[in-house]
Parts: C-alpha cells; structure tokens; sequence
C-alpha cells in the first residue's frame, strides 16, 4: 500500500473527550451494523449521548496502528448491484433499496431509514462513500439533517509534512470535523492522502486539479483532459469520498471577472481560467463532464461541484461572475444525477449578511436543491486573523437559509497554514456555527443538549457544564484561571460576582418559592402572593437571601 | 479628587496602532471642536481616514498622566442654558439647538449636524454625555449610525485591582471600544470608577445598584430608595453618563421566572427580584422613577433601562417574563423622555437565530424606537470558552434588524472575569459584529475599508492590509509565523500556495488581459474573444502562467 518514502506517522491523538466515554449502538433493523455515540456522564446521575465523529480513536481501548490503517470495517457490509453501472447511494435510494449505508446515518441522525432513502433519492442529501474509503462511518449531508462541518488541511510547497497533516486529521475528527478536504498542493501529495484516508473515519474530499496541476510543473497551460482525468482515477482508487471539480468556470465567464476588486480568488478557479484563456478553448472540465461521471458512478464518488468564480470581497458579492457559474453548475447537477452521481455544489465566500439568503435561494432553484455546501460566508473584509469569526457569521446565516455542510475557515485565512491549534478552533467555531443553525431550524434534537448544559449551568454542576459544551478542555482551563481549587467546582458561585452575591442562586431561590406557592402566572400571582408575603420573608431570612446562605 | 487608598496606575498602553497616525479634524461650522481620526498610511502613497476611539492615549506626543487626569475638553465647549429643568441633548435638540456635542458627533459619523439633532430629539438616538465627565469625546448611540460596541470590565469580591480595571479601559478604547461600562462589585467601587472617569476619553456606564448592594454589606433585602439615590447622585457627581436600571422587574413579573432553565441571570434583576419578593412590594426603582428623572436630567445621564428578566438560556428566550418587562420599559421609556432624559432599552442575552428579529420589532413598537443596546445575544448555549463567537452571531443579526449598540461579550463569559487579552478579543470580536450590520444596513461609509483592504490584498500590498485591519499586530503575527522574512511583505504570494502557483496573481493577469481587450461583459467576450486568442497565447507565454512569471 504505502510506496512511499515520507517519514512514517508516528503518533496520533487518542482517548475520550474529557467527561465522557465512546459506546457503539446496533442499528435498529440492521443488528450487524454499530453506529458511534459520545456518551457524556452526568453528576446527577444521568447522561447525555452526543453524536460522534471522532472514530476509534477516542475509544477507551483504542490500539491504534497508524501504519497499518484503521479496520476496513464498510468491506463487510452489504453492497447492493450496480444500476444500469451506477453503484450508488443515488441510485439504489431511487431503486427503493435501504443500503447499510442509509440505515446507518438514519440511526446517527435518529431519523427514519425511509425518510433518509427519499432524501438522497430526491437527490436533496448525498452520502459521500467512495467503495474504496472502506475505513470510514458514513454520515448524510442535506438541509433536513444536521448541518454539517468540513475542515480543510493539507501542505504546500511552502510548509508541513505528512505526519503533521494525520494528525491534523484526526485532531479535526476529534472535535466534531464531519468531513476532511486534503487541499495538499506541496510534495507527497499522493502519499500524504494515502496516509490520510487509511486512518480517516470521516469522508474525505480532494481538488484533483491541484495534484493534477504538480505533474505539469505548475504551468496551467499544459494541462489535459488526461492528464486530470488519470488523477482522477488515481485518487478514486485511493478511496477518496468527494472531490471538488471546478466545471462552471467557462471560457466566456472569465472576462466578467476582470473589473472585480479581488478577481478570481478559488485555485481551482484560477487554474481553469488560466487554462481557458490560454488555449481559447471551453474547459476540459465541461466538455468532458460525462466522462467524469462514468468514473465518479462506480466508485461513488460525489461531487462537488466548485464555485471557482466565487467572490473573495464584499465587492464582488453576488455579480454576474458568481451567478453565471451558478447557472451552469445547474445544468451539471442535471447531467451528473442523470448518470446516477451524487452531487452537492459549493458555495461562497465572501458576502454581506443581505446578501447571503439570495445565494441559497439561487441555488436551490438552480441545482434541484443539491445540498449547499459553503465556505462561510465571510461577513466583511476587515478582520484578517479573525476570519473564523467572520466567517461563522455568515455561515450561520447561511446554514440558516439551507446550507447542508459548511466549510470551516480558521485565523489564518488569508494569513498562512493553520496549524493544530488553528484546526481546532476553526473546528469548534465551525460547530457553534451549524448548531447554531440547527437551533433556528428547530432540528428535532438541536435544543436537547443546549437545555442540558443550560441545567447544568444553573445548578452550578461546573463539570458538567465543561463535558457538555463544544470544548470541555478549554471552559475547564478558562474557568481554572480564576478559581482552580477543586471545590470550585461545585461551589454555587463563579468568579464573575464572589462569593457574597450570585444571580443564579436568587432565581434558584425564586424558582423555589414559586413552586411551594404555585404561582407560575400572572393570575396566580396576583392572587396568591398577598398571602405568601410574610411566608416569603420569613423563608427570605433563613433561605433565601445569599449573603446567609453562604 | 482622590481620597483612595488605592495603589495609583503606573502606565497604560500608548502610541499610534501600527500603520497609522492620529490627528484631529476641525469640526465645519464649529472650529473650535476637534474630533479624532486614526489615519492609515498606504504604501502607494494613499491614505485611509478611520473613525478613532483611542482617545489621546495614540497620539504621537502623548503625554498621558493617569494622576491627573486626561484634559477637560468639553469644559470650554458651548453648553445651552437648561430648558424647564432638563440641561441635556434630549430637550435641546427638542429646541432645535444644534449643540457642540451634536456637532462633534456628526463630523465623527460624516453625517449633518441637523439630521444627528433630529435623531436625537425624537429619542432614536442619544448621546451619553453627563457635564461631569469633561474628558469624554462625545459618541451618537442610534439606527441610523455606525453601530456601537461596549465593553464590560470590572473587578469583584474576588479578582483584579484598580490599575488592571484602568488599563483594561484604556485597552478596550484603543481597540474600538465606543463606551465603557464598569461593572465593579467588589472593594473600592468608588475609586476605581474615579480613576476610569477622570481617564476615560469614551462614555462610561456603571449599574448602580452594585454599590448600594455593597453598601449594604450584600444583603439586597437591606437595600432602600435612599441608599440608591444617595448612590447615583454620588455617581452622577463622578461624571458617569449612563446607568443601568433595572427598573422593569416588577414584582408580579418575578413568579414568571420560575419554570425558566435558567431564572433571572441578570445581577440586577435578581437583586430587585429578591427585594421585590423580601418586601412584598413594587420595586423602589419603579415607583420612585420620576425621582430618578430627575435626577439624570441635571447632569444629563442616559438611563439604560435594563433587562433584568432577559433570557439566560436558548429555551427561555422570548418568554412571557422577559416581554412583560420589556412592555414596562415602554412605559418608563415614555416617562424618562417626558422629563426630557436620554434613554436606551438593554436587551437579550441568549436568543436563537429565528427569534431575534421579534425582539428588535417589539422593542421599537414598544419603546418608541429608542436606542436598542443588547447583549450578544448568544445564539447557542453549548460553547463556553467560545461565547465571543456564538455571541457575535447573534449580535451581527440583531444589528442588521437595528441594534444600535452592542455589548461585547468576551471568551470567558460564564467562566470568568476577563483579563486585557480577553478584553481585547472581545473587542474586535465585536466591532467584526458591529462593521457586518453596517455592511448589510448599507450604511454610507461601512464598505470603503472592505474595499480599501480587499484592493491591498489582492495587489498583495500585505503591509497595508495588516494596516487596514482591526488588529494589524494579530494579522502579522499570523503571516510571520509562516513566512516571516520582510522580502514576504511583498511577495506576490503567500504561504497558502506558496510560490509557484497563486490563484490572486493569475485573477491579475485576467484583468489586464481583459482591460486591453476590452472584454468586460460576456456579449464583448464573444464578440471579440476568438480573434483575441492568439494574442493571448503569446502574452500567456510570456506574462501570465505562474510558473514564468516569478
């Protein structure tokens, strides 16, 4: 498998997530599949369980050999016939076939297998899951599912190695990344993703182009079909799950990018353009678009369909550039489901918050509803080193209108490579930012885990409070810095107002006077108060008033 | 003026922000009035004027003594006689008078002194301005204006001292902060307000009632009218220019609170929760709230009339109690500006997404479109250590629905009290918030520095994009970390795709081709683009692909 001569990976980060332990459940109707779930144990008693991204390596009993890869488990499961030589979620949901597959994300999201089948039939959610990515747990991307979260790594030709590119993987699955894009562009591009999907419990995607572009040196213009479409192959046979094609950026759109503030601001996009231009010939990309689909239908791989004219400034938001290529990337939806290929289509950029919901109006009216998957939106411009917040703005915005996935964006955009530190951040900026949308969705379990950590707020159960949140490292780090002694931690105050007064412990108080007194409305307390007052005050000296109650 | 034992402030952070110098304009038709502008210095020889918060701390002669005070500025300016009583911007702009302050603040905002005094006579905007505080530069609080951010420091019974508070100060305003709220709770309130007010070039606001809560050693069932007013006059005398009042927690609203996950959060509102409920009886704040206008009406202090039932959690956003305080704050909103006093609505606090709209549509029906200043709101409850983030989206969206200002809220809200790094993250954080409402209001000036910064980045004038920045030092840290030799500050690439290929130079190259060929619309294209090729192929040989053109 590995003819490589890049230094081995040597260790990786594994174990649970700080108050919670790693369970796998049978999937309900297919007993011989077992889906992952983070189990986070409560002082009360109780626990919360969590959906899980991470793989084995947070198993409690995790031996995890990075060289010989993580088990090809999928290997095992059922795989119904090709369709017409289309073997595909697409296809078999159009067939009627619950594939393992399908009952496996339907278990994850605690949703019907049924309901999921039509949603990748109808082509509004896609399941990427190369047969050759054995090693992964499929998950569903769509807008009537949880919104999910990619994470970006990869080297160039400036910076990183191989090793640091696993454990960027790893570490970005460990913190809730759904899917991982390998955007390498440097040496051992080959290599590096080998390494990455052997280990990868999450889908992963590429830009072919970009591998494409290393074999001829770099020089856009010496660029072929063939040679593209042998990477293709190449990365298909690895197992790779998605891969950006950059199709819509035509001969006749690239002008129209000339007087933008930024121009063309996606690689992919450049690459093409440069390539038109060049040769003043349509992209090989869209003239050879069927042949591509014939190798994505048999290894089922999705695509994902490259907005390479997407704005890279406010200013550029939404122009004829962007839209155009929108526009085509309709009609290539259209071609690819017409040969049984699983689509989603991406998305930009940079955009102005009364500007986003036009992009998903747009979309779906273009791309049949194809699941949206952007790369935030940034709100402004102005913020470089901030761009994961930026970006979280609009990308709840947009997760809001309909984004199925959202592309995470981390401080260094704009700036460098992220670095570990870098990927996490953007990770669980990225989480606030889907779940965030999940909530304004009213995604049936969205708020279950919001109130739980919210109880636990307020009962001052400061432990957990850190195991239910996106970050139980850091809020336990940060809450340390001002009260680190372990009684802290049950102490029914903070550090935010001592000892002496504290706000939760009067509406603690409040609640509890309310409930003897059965007053819980207007009416009700206005009756019944009166009465209550000296029963108050009374309770008030010796219960209630938090300078006593110490 | 001081009579503390506390230890005196040593320094604080001076000197211009990296990039930019500070200068002050004379205020047209008042030359008299000179009002700050940070000007960012480009290396093609342009410049970019910047609103400027940073007080005289940036000057490049400072000569900051934190003993004595910044100079008293607004003691020589023009102040009209009283009208009725009421010596503030509310009855003079009523009157029609344009005052220096008004002037001031609509040369700052590049806006008509006029159209500032209609905004602010009919109570949509206010000028937080007490006559005691001589050193602050005046700021407008509105809709129609450039949005706003605050930022919250404070000590308490157990952390930080009196020259931490004052450099935090000087720190949030050199980052963008408009005004300042002290929040202190703990020992030496008095002097600690002192020593930010006689330094503070931004409005200041405190809440009140945390020193007479400390006045009477904690216990709020001890607190009476007397202790409050004796406790405001005192701040007043100090020069605060707005408070907080919690005067919307009635007694009847308080039982309303007790099924919520989270209670009352508010400090405040759980201090007169507990006094409402000790006494049986209606709040001291309400019923002796004439007294309080008239008060504030003499130095011209803004009430902030506070949401002390607002919504600690995502499940008890919009609640029945948080919506009858805010009824309540209508009524005294119309009370207060009747006596001719200044007044802004606090807002939530922890909303999702689809329910923030509902709380900026119901506070300017109910209060007569005053200033709306809210905290975030956090739009998920599940990211502590995180809560700058979730909470900038919500306040992004609830400023593009018309917030005028908007509260910061810092990495450790929830876990602790921030340190100057915490202070200064929220602070950006905020103003990303804040400058992304103005882009979606398209207000007038908001998108020049996305423009001027995206124009910087793509002609890869790095410098000047750090510049342009709201934190130019993080912005190069993160670039130097990759590439940090000087000769990269105007490398035409970075190290995202390193050297050989980079997708913002060839988008350059389009252009230029573009621009000689006058194809800008895609009838030009293909009109013209066919005898154009082989022009193309041989400048593309020579000029345009990456690879040649290093």
């Amino acid at each position: 498998m590995r003819t490589t001569d890049a230094t081995p990976v040597s260790t990786v980060t594994t174990g649970p997530i700080e108050g919670s332990s790693k369970r796998y459940e049978a999937v309900t109707g297919a007993e011989h599949l077992r889906y992952p779930v983070r189990r986070v144990h409560l002082s009360n008693g109780e626990h919360f369980d969590l959906y899980d991204t991470s793989g084995p390596y947070t198993d409690a009993d995790a031996e995890i050999d990075v060289e010989a890869g993580l088990k090809r488990a999928r290997d095992e499961w059922n795989r119904p016939e090709p369709i017409d030589g289309a073997a595909t979620q697409l296809v078999w949901a159009r067939a009627g076939i619950v594939t393992d597959e399908i009952a496996y994300v339907a278990a994850r999201e605690g949703l019907e297998p049924e309901f999921v089948r039509e949603e990748v039939a109808a082509g509004r959610a896609v399941i990427p899951a190369n047969h050759r990515h054995p090693e992964s747990e499929p998950m569903i991307i769509g807008k009537a599912f949880a919104v999910k979260v990619n994470a970006n790594i990869g080297n160039s030709a400036v910076t990183s190695s191989v090793e640091e590119e696993v454990e960027k993987m790893v570490w970005a699955a460990r913190w809730g990344a759904d899917t991982l894009m390998d955007l390498s562009t440097g040496r051992n591009i080959h290599e590096t993703r080998e390494w990455i999907l052997r280990n990868a419990p999450i889908p992963v995607g590429t830009v072919p182009i970009y591998q494409a572009l290393e074999k001829v040196n770099g020089d856009p213009a010496k660029l072929t079909w063939e040679i593209y479409r042998d990477t293709v192959i190449e990365q298909a046979e690895q197992g790779v799950d998605y891969m950006t094609v950059h199709a819509g950026v035509l001969l006749r759109y690239v002008p129209l990018t000339a007087k933008r503030v930024t121009g063309i601001v996606s690689r992919g996009g450049s690459i093409m353009a440069a390539w038109c231009l060049a040769h003043h010939t349509e992209s090989f990309l869209y003239t050879h678009f069927v042949e591509l689909c014939e190798i994505f239908r048999k290894y089922d791989i999705t695509f994902s369909l490259g907005d390479g004219l997407r704005p890279g400034s406010i200013a550029d938001a939404n122009d004829e550039a962007q839209f155009a290529e929108l526009r085509t990337l309709g009609e290539l939806t259209k071609i690819a489901k017409s040969h049984g290929v699983q689509v989603m289509i991406e998305g930009p950029g940079h955009v102005p918050m009364h500007k986003i919901a036009e992009n998903v109006r747009l979309e779906e009216e273009l791309c049949e509803e194809a699941p949206f998957y952007t790369l935030g939106p940034l709100a402004t411009d102005i913020a470089p080193a901030y761009d994961h917040i930026t970006s979280a703005i609009g990308a709840s915005i947009i997760a809001q209108a309909g984004t199925a996935m959202l592309c995470y964006v981390t401080p260094k955009e704009h700036l460098g490579l992220p670095n570990r530190d870098d990927v996490k951040i953007g990770v669980i900026t990225y989480k606030i930012a889907a779940h965030s949308a999940d909530l304004a969705k009213q995604h049936p379990r969205a708020q279950e885990r919001d109130d739980a950590l919210s109880r636990a707020r307020f009962e001052f159960r400061w432990n957990d409070q850190f195991a239910l949140s996106l970050d139980p490292d850091t809020a336990r780090e940060y809450h340390d810095e001002t009260l680190p002694a372990e009684p802290a931690k049950t102490a029914h105050f903070c550090s935010m107002c001592g000892p002496k007064f504290c706000s939760m412990r009067i509406s603690a108080d409040v609640r509890e006077y309310a409930a003897k007194n059965g007053l819980d409305s207007v009416d009700a307390i206005e009756a019944g108060m009166a009465e209550k007052s000296e029963e108050f005050a009374r309770m008030g000296s010796s219960v209630y008033l938090p300078v006593r109650a110490i």
